[in-house]
């Protein structure tokens, strides 16, 4: 119920047209939904350009491509942790869609043009990582982010590192993502100011445990300003850094 | 070394008054120290106002005493985790330190005025997660952010946190203090477009394990927005949202 | 040895016609199973309506074929995670056999009217908590219970939840099924006076560690009246559900 | 906002003495808290008797004592894990109030009269286990729910478990408390089809790591109709009884 | 009900003094406790000398005292996990009580002489795994077993193990008592015949995590024969070797 | 280095034949392994009936073929964890192997008599369980013990665990096996003074983990007189019931 | 930018054919990457012959083989963890390729000759170590270091190794692999002085946990000298050794 | 029994004066310790300069006291994890013993001169490793080897560790302690080629489970040639490096 709505209502009690019991009824049953933050969230889509997601895994390809194309219709649609088996699927029925396989994401309208903030920067350690590190980099191309890309950086190479430091200090976010020991946010926090979101992987064997060593290890970082998601979320990065750059 | 080192340096060679033999011991030498970048970290410091900061535990009432006097005479001096005791130490180097005992903080040197940002919202849920959400909220004054806090919105009476969405949907930033089941950060990110950095705390008993269930709850967050510190780190939350809101 | 039984050996000894000592050795070895209260099991079982469960993993399909024959033969039989395999073989000797393919349950024999008690409201989370919130929903059916479905209910969307208030509060008991962080049954819980009986699901990835994540989350609810059962056991819920409402 | 007020203020506007822009904004700024629930919630404390509780570890002594002496003045008041020492500064406050050492509960006010249902049966088996079933079964009684105590019945000798059998049936719940291997709750829940609520708790020592041993035996119990609520959380399972038996 | 009361009951019914009504209803009263096998676990304590044992944690001192001095009363008593100040307290009511400090065992009436059995060897590594193997030793004794004491046998130091090959060789259990890595059962386990007790201890730091790293060692030894305790549980290996022995 | 080659060697000292300096470097040069133990561990082979055994799980089927056929030549030859497949290989070089595909044992040559000692008393709680307890039942077998198969006795219904006392108080040895919550070697432990060995096993599902809720619940048992064996490890359990009945 | 090119910057600054401040911005801009240490990377790999490696997992054959052709051309080469499938792909691009099908490695170009160092003594306990074992032997053989295999010494046929004492006494390096238990590092360290690398590997079954027990074991190894890698990390172990021995 | 012991029995039995069978009962009961091994220790002792060491924790400060009286009679004798407290007792027996309270080690004798090898550098992140940094430092020292120390080089402030590369590149073994994340040994691989032995500390709070999180971070480390000891073991890796430079 918004204020038009009830303002309308409260008129009509004045006017004599509601009584003041069927009032009290109609406002007792006011749906919470209808309050307003419902309506203040499609707002902030809007504005921010988050188009609508559809988690793949757990739904059949044909499920998947059903939504696609519903959302479609509609505006910029994005599936994640699509196996090739589902684009398959959603391109019959969403004859535009692309598909990026390391990513692992499909996406149907066109790729929005990043807003003028500064970029993200993605950087990751070994090539094992980089499936976690591009879905991160596309997701935030796809949430409207300038993105900059500096992987094959681990902490045994510091060197490396180092190469891009102007980057990381002209960043506006810096996601890093890492499995193993997962150090790079460490490392990454005390070169740059920028806040960092650190993902950990499952990269890795034995005492990695799934990426759980990466993950203690980056929420134990020395460095002020890092801050972790789940392991192997980069979406979760991305929609954090868009939260911090356009909200 | 600096610029003007090197170009003294250098116009030394021009004239022939240093050997390029020596210069190149010289410039092979130079402490990659001084290549730059951490002088950038100390412009960094004076940009944005964050203050020296001390870590207590491990360290005696003496030791913060001294290092406190000393920091005290360049600025604001900050130091965490501190007890009673290490206070009644300072106010003896340092009469002018003030002391939160709740949020365990001391510092000296004026209180900074906030910058003119979106606000930093402090939510919690129980009392006992009081002093770490306060550790984040004075932290967060102390590194010269604007702070509102929304205390005991525990997500088993859902109305009273409905009561502040206001608050939450203008917020900069939403820090989301929470122990026992640690929910408090997934229902936040789903009433706010700001990033929400949660927090989980020691609270709790049992199976709370020190606070994993709500790391694990909070890392596992069905929100978007949403990024993780350490345990119990509210000095971090507020230290990652310095970077968002001032960087 | 029930009540008759004893009653006619205790005549006949009155009688003469059995002499004590071989009423003792006769009493010694009455198998402690007779005693009662297996009988009494099943009294229990016909008057709650509770019928046969077969448990499908490691059997063949074979097996789980036979076992509903024999059992359907008796009444409701039901078996429970089973596959479209198993299924093809069941209905192979129990023609009359159906099969909710999300809830992985097959049963025989018409299914019960539920009795008249408070709705069992079994809520949800996201859709990939669906076949553990169908096992327990179409498992309280099976056990006679009236339930009300209220699914897709996250708590990131928390004016979704708030929707079904009425409902909520009106219920016998709540089964809460959520994977990820597991909030749902704290929010819920301080939404109804209902027994909540919480039900973490495996659904998630990273550190969610197969659901525990969210295990350890519903064990340190905040709210009163949750009480807990294993990870994806949407029966247990179920079989908890008709010990509180039909016992 | 109450009905009464509520039906008041729209009579004031369909008066003409309050304008409809006012209303808006009264209405508006109605705390969410008084859409009903809230209040509901209140309605179900003083129907089902459900006293205020106050928690006491994180609080000092005076703290405690004061709430305690606020709720006295309403009715029933009770503290849990409370120690002599707060009992002490309680007592100064409130001159009547009660301790129970071992269940560690502080009360103030006549201890309710039970209501004409089914007990709660508190099961417990090693004398280490005494608080927490005593605090079960103190705080049920305070929550106005007969309670019969079932002490001593390890498992490691099934036949004192046995020789209850009678009171285990016609329990309307069960509390089965337990630390070391936790098995009681399987075998209870084996000799009554009444609802068992199981509690592990923190005994033993070693590899039970502080009471994991017993809650994952609880959490994966062979018997259905068991479910389980945080180790040590006496007051939980109590709680859970009320909702059963009373809502 | 024994034997005798049970015939006498029949007599009784074969006479007719008591009804076959009142006597089916004594019948099916007669306590579970009383058919037979609690006797005969009564039989097995005088058979095998097991004396009555107090676990004197959780525990004041003056309560394990009380039940010292009665206990005492009846043959030997024996208290484990006693502190000095339990052991003062004892000593007033039960003046012959004795204590080793080590052992931390309390016992009251003459140490019992083994039988003649072959030998319980308990051995164990570094000298902070002496509590628990001295636990194991003083209580195998005073479950009338012979013992023989290996210490300071720890696998670094594979020669000093070797030295004692005969004694191993001849021994009826080994009692292996080791913390730190928990190897030395796998060892002892390839030198004897005999079955292999292994007592995992809390010793060791950093990643022994509370014996956690013995244990899991232990449960994986590669030598057949090796049964695993609870960590520091030198009592349970007691019992277990005079089940082995003596039963 | 047997005894008689000794004697020889002496001998030979002492006639002269051999100086003392080549005695010496003969006598440092023995290979440890001739000292004794290891023939000593082969006349226990002989003594105690255990065949030689095959560990087949890393090893193609040829290899384990190949290997029975080897040990076949020289007695009874036995192969654990053996699939269907290993045994159709083994069957080709061995034709009068056998197996038992519960058990998952191959075994070749005649099953050897028991000796006359009590029995080895295997129970089990689900049928999930039977693979677990027959590789344990069949290896005792093989192990030349007396074995009775006391299956389907799990703690929820603890009355049919009862009518099997008579043989648990009459076993050398029992052997527990459990998965789930693990709870039947501590009702097992309080109905017979035999040992009780404790197999947990990986049933279950959700909180399990893979067998840790039993393999905890074991070790904290509170009956005195179990030990644990790894899980799933029914083999182990044979190999200590055999050290504990025939050393 | 290396000595030759900074000299020439100098002298040509000497010389007036580059400007003080040109030549300031070229040694700003100086990549960190060239100050130095990537070059002396490049030296030692030429001093201590270490190869380029390729970690198979993760990468497609044809990336394998690809990479693998380019390094041959440059010397040696090696992949580790090669499936036979990427063997035979390989192969087609360097048809000199070897494999190991144990070790999993493939290497090309010819074996190293051995630097004249003492020996690594590679040493492990059962045949379900040999992979690892493996991988550290070959590894150390490429990595041009002597190897000594000593396989089959379990530490619960301690006579096994104990044959081999003088071996392990002249080692230069031992790496000793080890599952289940994890004991072996310890009793080899009791018994040599050189420096032991312990692996832990995944092998056994329940409660080992996926290597988690052994790698606890030999964290927590009672004999000095001794220090891990990660599980089943047989590379790792070769590279330490390296470094060991040719730094 | 050495050499000379058995020529003289040999000699003896050549001479007649000892029987052939009392000669073989004398050598088949010579102690296995005195084959040799044990005194071949003793030899590497001598060489190495290892002194004895007695752990502290676990003795009273009197026992530690007469140990080191009794040690420092033959030599170098120190004493590790020792409080003030224990240094007050070793002074009244062992004038001379000194202490240093940081790395709380006690020796007695003069500190021993370094071999002439290439140091050991000691590197560690924040002050309060200061602890173990310097336990290990300091028994380096008294272990005969050079010791350089590389401290406040935590990875969030690179340049800090990079203005120490020529150190890390000459050094012989470099030990790197380091808690919270634990990167360190990762960043310091790839600076040097000498092997590097990770030391996790129990540093850090929250997620840090008490160095759980650097442990598994150092085992996961991305870079070659790092080896970890246990959490918070200076006294280990001080032990490794002996081993590595003067073996």
């Amino acid at each position: 119920m918004d204020n038009e709505s009830l303002e309308k209502l409260l008129h009509a009690v004045a006017d004599g047209e509601v009584g003041v019991h069927d009032a009290v009824h109609q406002l007792r049953a006011l749906d919470i939904e209808d309050i307003g933050f419902a309506r203040l969230d499609h707002h902030r889509a809007l504005r921010t350009g988050m188009p609508e997601i559809v988690y793949s895994p757990g739904k059949t390809p044909e499920q998947v491509a059903v939504i696609m194309e519903r959302l479609a219709a509609r505006g910029l649609a994005v599936a994640t942790r699509a196996t090739p088996a589902v684009y398959e699927k959603v391109k019959l029925e969403v004859p535009d869609a692309e598909y990026d396989p390391t990513a692992r994401i499909i996406w149907a309208g066109a790729k929005p043009r990043p807003h003028e903030v500064a970029s993200v920067v993605v950087a990751s350690g070994g090539t094992s990582d980089l499936p976690v590190a591009e879905e991160a980099a596309l997701m935030a191309e796809l949430l409207e982010l300038p993105v900059e890309r500096v992987y094959d950086v681990g902490v045994a190479g510091i060197h490396r590192l180092l190469a891009h430091m102007g980057t990381l200090q002209n960043a506006g976010v810096v996601i890093a993502v890492a499995g193993m020991e997962g150090a790079l946010p460490s490392v990454v926090g005390g070169l740059t100011g920028a806040p960092v979101i650190a993902v950990p992987t499952s990269t890795g064997y034995g005492a990695s445990f799934g990426g759980l060593a990466a993950l203690l290890s980056m929420l134990n970082s020395c460095a002020p300003g890092v801050a972790v998601v789940n392991i192997d979320n980069g979406f979760g990065a991305a929609a954090m850094a868009q939260r911090i750059l356009l909200d």
